[in-house]
């Protein structure tokens, strides 16, 4: 199995990992920080699916961690289809929520305008949130497509 | 290059293209008959972005057609990754339209209740063409995954 730049258990992998997980903690932060979030589906999905980004990102960065420390290889076809598998569903996960989100926020910035009509809403907080989100998932995406194409190339 | 099932140039591979052609279309269909869709952003960027993939497909529905018709091969690396960069290019502003659309349909279904204050409002055509475009993307998703295979087992 080739080595590539981001692949497990290298220096690289170690950064996306950490990219993911430090922006999707972020998002949720500034989600959970506005007021009245959690009357909107969307945004309360975008909480979800950023922490099950977090979590899958800061175990794989544990793991990363691990192998660097000890000089373990990760590269085996088992190890690998399981990165992608969990990879995969995670980014089409957090690219819908930062997309259903951003949707709403710019319904209600620009299309319904609530954010004039409601000074209350904390639109800025939920604009920040979902760029975040994006962030997030160009991240996952660049691990997405480092882990497919490990798996497709052995 | 192995062949495998969905690559160009093979029966598979023209069926995926149909079904992206036809769901994006129907999808299309409905959001323009929907009265008033055209007041929110997130709803005309699905028309452009379900428009655009409807005439992706059709270009290499047509030279699937004129592939099998003419027994040529479709599978050398430099089509092959143009087909994959259209076709993840394309997946991607799918999936992005379906689940921003589909934020603010459950927003206004559900979470604010317009459907219920404002009757005119064609709320189950918003809904069946996002259901519609999330078609779409399943199938213009299996295309991508097939493009990336090939290109990455070359």
């Amino acid at each position: 199995m080739k080595v590539v730049v981001g692949s497990p258990g290298t220096v690289g992998g170690l950064l996306l990992r950490t990219g993911q997980c430090l922006f999707a903690s972020a998002s949720i932060a500034f989600m959970v920080s506005a007021s009245g979030f959690s009357s909107y589906t969307a945004f309360c999905y975008l909480v979800a699916s950023m922490g099950l980004q977090a979590l899958w990102s800061l175990g794989l960065g544990c793991l990363d961690t691990y192998a660097l420390r000890m000089k373990r290889d990760l590269h085996n076809p088992i190890l690998v289809s399981l990165f992608v598998v969990g990879d995969w569903v995670t980014a089409t996960l957090s690219l819908a929520a930062a997309c259903s989100s951003g949707g709403v926020s710019v319904l209600f910035s620009k299309d319904v305008g609530f954010c004039s009509a409601y000074p209350l809403l904390s639109c800025k907080k939920f604009e920040i949130s979902v760029v975040l989100a994006f962030a997030t998932w160009l991240f996952i995406a660049m691990s997405s497509l480092v882990m497919f194409w490990l798996l497709a190339s052995v």
